[in-house]
C-alpha cells in the first residue's frame, strides 16, 4: 500500500479524509483476558498500527499547528472510561478516534515545516527501536533485573561519548560512565544532588543553606538564578563575571557549589567551558555542562572545539532525542557519582551472579527506580545509521539553516540577531528608528509578524525568544523530513507576511495598527 | 505466520534457535538520509519488528533469568559505534544482534513465570499504544505545543481517577487534576517540592533546615528516613507513632512538612490513610499517598475501602505500568500545585489561542520540561479493555495469588509471613527451633531455598524481601501471560527444592551445610 500522496487534515475538529486510514481498519476479535498479549492478535493489530504510522509519516500538506481552542478534545470525549467497550473491534474503533479526534488537534513536531522550539528528530530505527523496547518491556533498574539491558546502556553511552568526541574521563572506558535518563532536567538534578552531597560531606550538612548554584540567564529552565549575559559576548557566560560572583559569595561566607555551563542555549550561545572550569575549580565547586541541543553537533569534527576543556568537567548531559534521530525519551550522559543517589535494600539486593564483580546498578544513577530499556533504541540508531550517518544528518540541517541565514542577511529589512552556530537562526525585522521609534515597537512588530507567519495554514510553524530585551523569531531546522524546499518556502512566507505588515504600517503612518 | 509453539533460548550467550526469527529478516535497502523516515521503508521494517515482538511474546519455555556474568555483552559488542554499517541491510542485521546477543541476556519480565519484584504488566493495546506514541512523537510540554496531547492527558487522568474510585477533589472534574509522569520517584519529588514551597511561604525560607519528612520504614525507596513498623500491625504505619514523632519534632522547634503514606508496600502493607491524614492535618503538613503497586487494585470495588479517607490527602500517585496493563513509563496521579514548579518565559509563552482560557501547561506539573505523549497509551488501554476489563485482569491475578497462598498454608513446613491483600504472597520455610535454633538460620535457609528455586532452568523466578528481620520469598503474580498452571508449577518447584534442602539438612544434623 503506497502512502496517500496528500491528505486532508482539517483542524477544526472535524474528521480527516478517512479513506486512507480505513484501509488499515480491519475487523478484529473483541479483546478478552486471554488475548491481552496473544502473539497472533499482537501481530494482526501491530501491522495495523505500523500502517497507521506510515500513513501519518507520509502526510505532507497539513497545517503544522492546529487552530483549536482549549477544551475542544475534552468536550469531544466521554467523561468516563467505557465499562466494556461497545464496539466489536475496540482497537480499530480507537484508531478511528485517533484519526478523527486526536491527530487534528496535535502540533505535528515531525512535520517538515515544524521550525519551532528545538527539534524532536525521529527516524525509522528510533521509532521501531521504541516499539521493540515496549514489546520486550523489561525494567533494568539493577544489573540483575535485566543484565543485557544494563550492559547495552554502558556500551551505547560509551559509543555515543566517543562519537561526540567527549573526553574518555567521562566514559566507562576511561573510568567515568554514562546513563540514559528521561530528560535533561533529571540529569541536572542528579548532578546537582551529587555535587551537594560531596560538598556537604566536606563542610558539614548544617551549612546546606550557604550553598550557591551558578548559571547564566541563558541556562536551561531547570535552573533559575542567573548571572546576566550580554549581546556583545553573544549571550555567553563571562568567566570574569562568574569569578566575581563566586568571590563575592565566598567573602560573604557562602559556599560556591555548582556551575551549569551551556553548549547551545535556546539562542544557541556557547559558554567558554575551559575558562569557566578554571574559575569553578579554584572554588572547589562542581562543573556541569548542559549540551542538550548542541551536543548532537559534536559528532561532527568541525564542532568539536566547542567542547574544548570538557576534560575538566564533573558531568555532561545532552539529548539524543533533539537532533540525533532518537525520538523522545532518550539520552543524557552524565558521569555521576553513585554516592549521592545510591540505595541498597534486600528487595533489590545484588544477585549472587554479580557478587565479586564491579557492576553498575542504574537505579543508583538517577532519581528514579523504575526505568525503561532506553539503550535498545539508541543502539539501533547508532547501529543502523553509523556515526557518519548521524554526521550527514546534522550537517544537512546546518546547511539548510545556513541557507536560511543567508536569505535573511540578503534582505536588508531583516537582521540575524545572534550568530548562527548550529541549525537555529534567530532573526527579526530591524527596528527602523525613523518609523518605529523604539525597541519596544520593533518587538511588537516582530510579534505580529510571527503571528501572521504561523497563521498561514500551509506555511511554516516557528516560535520566538526574547533575549536582552530583543524579541526575535526562531527558525529551528531539525525535523528529519525537512528538505531545502521547505526552508526556502518558509522564508518566502516570512518575506510575504513582512511586506504586507510593513505595507499596512506605511498606510497608517508608521504606527503599528 | 503462527508463532513458534516453543523456542529454545539458551542463556549461555549462544545464539537462540534462529529459524523462526529468520523468517522475518527480509532484505532491505541500506538506510540513507532520504529514507530516515520514509513511509514505505517504515512500513516494511515496521512489519518485521511487529513479527519479531509477536515471536518474542509467543515464547514459553525459556529461562526467565539468564545465567550470565557481568561483562558478557560488553565483551561481545564492538567498543565503538560503526562509522558506516557494513551490512547491506543494517536493520535486519541489528535484529539478528537482538536475537543472538541481547535477548539471551535479558531477564524476561513478560514471562508467565516471572514472579519477582512487582509486575510490569503489558498488553497489546499498551505496547502498540507506545509504538503509536513514538510514531507520532510530539512533545506536549505546554498546551500549545500539542493541544490534543495535553487534553487527552486531562481526560485519561480523570478516567483513571474515577475508575480507581478516587475522590473527585483529586480530579479535574472536582477542581484537582492529574498528570502522567515517568516514575513514582518523580511524582513524590514533585509533591515534596510543592509541599516545601507552600510551607516556606508560610514560615519563611530561612527555616528550610527545620523541615521534617515522615514515612514508615516500608515506604518507597524515594524516601529514606523512617518510623519503624511492626509485624503485629502488619508493617503498617501507626498513627500514634506518627503523632508522637511529629509532636516531639514540633516541641524541638522543627516543622513537620510531609507524610508519605503507602497503599501496598513491597510487602503490600497498607497504611491507615484516614487516621494518618488527621494527624498530619493537626500539624499543617502535606499528606501524600503512594499507591504505586496496589493503586491498580482500586479499580475493583472490593478494594476501594483501602483508600478510605483519601479525600483529605494533598496528593496521590500510582503506577499503571505495574498492574494495569499499560507497560513501563506510564502513570501517576498527583494533584499538584503549579506554584512550586512553574516556569514562564518568552520561549514557551502561552499561545494567543490559549489567552483568556484556563489551560494546563504540563511542564509546570513536573520536574521535567520535555515530556512524552503518555496519555495516548493509557487512553488506548482504557478505551480498548474498559474498566471491567481491567477489573477482570486484577481479579484473575488476585485469584491466582490466593490459590498460591492456600497451597503455602496447606504445607505446614511453610508460613505466610504477611497477610496477602493483593496478588503478592510473602512466605518462607518456618523456623524450626529444634533444628534451626534461630531466626538467623531460618533466614539463611530461605535464602538458599530462593537460590535453588531460581536455579531451576524452566522454573519460576522470584525475589526476596527482609522485613522486621525476617527474610521472606516474594511470589508476585502479575505477568499478563501468567495462568494458573504457572502458579501451580511454581509452587511445586518451591516444594521440591525445599524437600531436597531439608533432606540435606537432616543428613548433616540440622546444620545448614
Amino acid at each position: 500500500m503506497a502512502p496517500p500522496a496528500q491528505m486532508c487534515l482539517v483542524n477544526n475538529g472535524d474528521s480527516i479524509n478517512a479513506a486512507a486510514v480505513r484501509m488499515v481498519m480491519k475487523e478484529a476479535a473483541p479483546p478478552h483476558s486471554a488475548s491481552l498479549l496473544d502473539a497472533d492478535e499482537f501481530r494482526r493489530l501491530g501491522h495495523q498500527v505500523i500502517d497507521f504510522i506510515a500513513y501519518y509519516a507520509g502526510m505532507g500538506s497539513y497545517p503544522v499547528h492546529p487552530s483549536v481552542t482549549p477544551g475542544f478534545l475534552r468536550r469531544a470525549l466521554p467523561a468516563d472510561a467505557p465499562s466494556r467497550p461497545a464496539e466489536h473491534d475496540a482497537f480499530a474503533a480507537a484508531l478511528r478516534d485517533v484519526r478523527d479526534h486526536i491527530l487534528p488537534g496535535l502540533t505535528h513536531w515531525q512535520s517538515p515545516r515544524h521550525f519551532a522550539h528545538f527539534p524532536a528528530s525521529s527516524s525509522t530505527a528510533a521509532a521501531l527501536g521504541e516499539a521493540l523496547t515496549d514489546g520486550i518491556n523489561v525494567v533494568p533498574f539493577t544489573w540483575a533485573a535485566s543484565p543485557a539491558a544494563t550492559e547495552l546502556e554502558m556500551v551505547v553511552t560509551d559509543w555515543l561519548g566517543k562519537a561526540l568526541h567527549l573526553p574518555e574521563s567521562l566514559l566507562f572506558c576511561g573510568g567515568g560512565g554514562g546513563t540514559l535518563l528521561g530528560t535533561s532536567c533529571e540529569a541536572i538534578l542528579c548532578a546537582l544532588v551529587t555535587a551537594r552531597e560531596r560538598k556537604l560531606a566536606e563542610i558539614g550538612s548544617k551549612r546546606i543553606g550557604d550553598l550557591v548554584v551558578y548559571c547564566s540567564d541563558q541556562t536551561h529552565f531547570a535552573l533559575r538564578k542567573a548571572i546576566p549575559t550580554h549581546r556583545d559576548r553573544m549571550f555567553a557566560l563571562s568567566p570574569a563575571d562568574l569569578g566575581a560572583a563566586m568571590r563575592a559569595d565566598a567573602d560573604a561566607g557562602l559556599v560556591p557549589l555548582f556551575l551549569c555551563a551551556t553548549i547551545g542555549t535556546t539562542q544557541t550561545s556557547v559558554d567558554p567551558v575551559r575558562e569557566l572550569c578554571a574559575v569553578v575549580a579554584a572554588h572547589g565547586a562542581w562543573s556541569h555542562v548542559d549540551a542538550v541541543y548542541a551536543g548532537s553537533a559534536l559528532v561532527c569534527p568541525e564542532f568539536r572545539h566547542l567542547a574544548d576543556g570538557a576534560e575538566a568537567v564533573d558531568s555532561f548531559s545532552m539529548n539524543a532525542h533533539k537532533w540525533l534521530l532518537a525520538n523522545t525519551d532518550c539520552l543524557r550522559q552524565p558521569a555521576l557519582l553513585v554516592a549521592g543517589l545510591g540505595t541498597e535494600q534486600e528487595y533489590i539486593l545484588k544477585d549472587a551472579a554479580a557478587e565479586g564483580h564491579d557492576i553498575v546498578d542504574y537505579k543508583d544513577w538517577s532519581v528514579t527506580l523504575t526505568r525503561r530499556f532506553r539503550a535498545l533504541k539508541l543502539w539501533l540508531v547508532l547501529r543502523c545509521y553509523g556515526v557518519e550517518g548521524l554526521r550527514d544528518h546534522v550537517r544537512s540541517h546546518v546547511r539548510m539553516a545556513a541557507a536560511f541565514e543567508n536569505m535573511v542577511r540578503a534582505d536588508e529589512r531583516f537582521e540575524v540577531v545572534t550568530v548562527r552556530q548550529f541549525s537555529l537562526v534567530c532573526f527579526r525585522l530591524r527596528p527602523l528608528p525613523e518609523k518605529l521609534g523604539s525597541e519596544k515597537e520593533a518587538n511588537e512588530l516582530n510579534r505580529r509578524l510571527l503571528e501572521e507567519v504561523n497563521g498561514t495554514r500551509s506555511g511554516p510553524y516557528m516560535r520566538s525568544a526574547k533575549v536582552g530585551g530583543i524579541y526575535m523569531l526562531r527558525c529551528a531546522v531539525g525535523s528529519t523530513l525537512t528538505e531545502e524546499r521547505h526552508v526556502t518556502e518558509a522564508w518566502r512566507v516570512v518575506q510575504d507576511r513582512a511586506a504586507e505588515l510593513l505595507g499596512k504600517m506605511e498606510i497608517t503612518n508608521g504606527v503599528v495598527a
